[in-house]
């Protein structure tokens, strides 16, 4: 991702491979492909990039690093479950058993590792910042599927659950550097605004693109998170403003033809997609704002040019 | 439970619940369920009992009964999607999304609020020992699937099963005690052993009754685990036999009419009842035995009583 830290991210492999092993041979496997399948190491990258910041100590930074990716994997894990349930619903199709064990224990198995990676860290304050971190994850996704279940949509709770979704991982990333390492309050409270606003702008880009994104380039359809029950900030605002063809559309889960489309169409005469791209301008202004305060260096410029790159695939 | 903890037991209860508050009205709901479901809280009683034996301090004991009581709620969470999964298998029934949701997510909240447990006790060999715990519960869950995908039933294997299951969380009771409290390395190895051979015990017990109990008596049909694909001790001897007959009724998961009665005759002519009843008795015995070393107590007599108290209801 960034020359910095290539050294690091080579090790990370290596190292996050080590911690999926099992005696489990389906455990062992579901490991492999993990690691197999990579990912961008989003949250890695961010972890060493604060621990080049700080000058942190390396093996306390890539703790860091294991324990946030591990979460992260062990939530994606859970939340591919509940997506699986809901595509299936209404279908005849028998739900395969191995892929809830697949999903919900080798979640759980990580979730183990990250324990483990605390036990050696043996930093309370960043075991406290985990906990804090995989509760709010937790009550995000709850709270997603609380506001359809009781078509509560509005604002602040949009703003809690896009933070459980991302915000909360990526801040934890940065802020854990500053835990391990001992940095000040003030440096610990910069890394987490930065994450923070980072992560939101990060989870508004994906809302934005899921409705108003190129299908091509996205190499999906539009619309899955409506089909999901799911409103996001370029609907919100017609929802808001109590707009009925909104609403029915978003009631029915964009179950009729051509809903999606019509929606798109709302969308844009009311200016939800404008709205949400200057939201996420918001976000990675603040972004960067908040490391104004920290000493310039190549890895304090690498981390104010991340949330830079989400803005522009929107723009 | 026993009136020697009676106290730190309705002190757990009010702590449970404090453990399980949250903003958001749908995980707040299935905390309060959880709570009010109770159960005989065997885990807790243990680690009271432990604390009195070693005279630890009361806050850390109630922390290393919160925590084990957590991740065992949490995992009884997670195990009811397998299985709940399970049964609707082959069925039209559409897969209820919010059963998904709420068992997933609140089972990870319970988890996070045991990293919170974990930061306050700050203890690095309590989070190593929760770490290696909840490692060991995913992996003998995963293991007892991955026996019948490839149908390698041996009593090896199925040891590591019932460990998984049962018997690293009462022994985590009894040894987080002692972890936290610094006793003795043969201290904790003592309870350690206790808890494993208590755990075990039961297990098997579990098992012993799930197809040679009384339907009435247990309120359901006997051959639960038969019919999930689960070859348990009572069974495994015929495995090992080579008897067709039992094998092929294990390989169509009792699926025939009659099966299970079949089963049942088969498992008495073969002394499979009578085996699994001498295994129960062997690891109460050696529960008690792991025990004689330590000074003698009302708070160990207690602990001594308890195995005993399983072994009889198979008698």
């Amino acid at each position: 991702m960034v020359p910095l830290i290539a050294e690091q991210l080579a090790a990370f492999e290596r190292r996050i491979e080590a911690e999926l092993r099992s005696d489990v041979a389906f455990i062992q496997a579901i490991g492999s492909d993990l690691v197999g399948a990579g990912g961008k190491r989003l949250r890695p990258s961010l972890a060493f990039l604060a621990g080049a910041l700080l000058e942190a100590e390396a093996e306390s930074t890539m703790r860091v690093a294991l324990a946030v990716e591990l979460l992260h994997s062990a939530s994606l894990l859970h939340d591919d479950l509940i997506d699986d349930a809901d595509t299936r619903r209404g279908t005849a199709a028998a739900f395969r058993r191995y892929g809830n064990v697949v999903s919900v224990m080798s979640g759980d198995y990580m979730l183990a590792r990250v324990l483990g990676i605390l036990a050696k860290t043996g930093s309370s304050a960043f075991t406290a910042l985990m906990s804090d971190t995989a509760a709010r994850i937790c009550e995000g996704e709850v709270l997603q599927f609380q506001m359809a279940t009781l078509e509560t949509w509005d604002r602040p709770t949009y703003q809690v659950v896009i933070e459980g979704k991302t915000a909360v991982l990526v801040a934890a990333a940065v802020e854990g550097v500053a835990v391990v390492s001992d940095a000040s309050d003030a440096t610990r409270e910069a890394l987490r605004a930065y994450g923070m606003a980072f992560g939101r702008a990060f989870q508004l880009r994906d809302d934005f693109l899921d409705l108003l994104g190129d299908p091509a380039t996205l190499g999906k359809p539009v619309g899955g998170d409506l089909r999901e029950g799911k409103v996001t900030l370029p609907v919100l605002g017609l929802i808001e403003d109590g707009n009925a063809e909104a609403l029915a559309i978003v009631r029915r889960h964009a179950g009729d033809p051509g809903d999606v489309e019509r929606l798109i169409e709302l969308v844009r005469q009311h200016g939800g997609d404008r709205r949400t791209q200057s939201a996420i301008a918001g976000e990675v202004e603040a972004a960067t704002a908040a490391l104004a305060s920290l000493p310039p260096c190549p890895a304090r410029e690498a981390l104010m040019a991340l949330p830079r790159a989400e803005l522009d695939r929107v723009a």
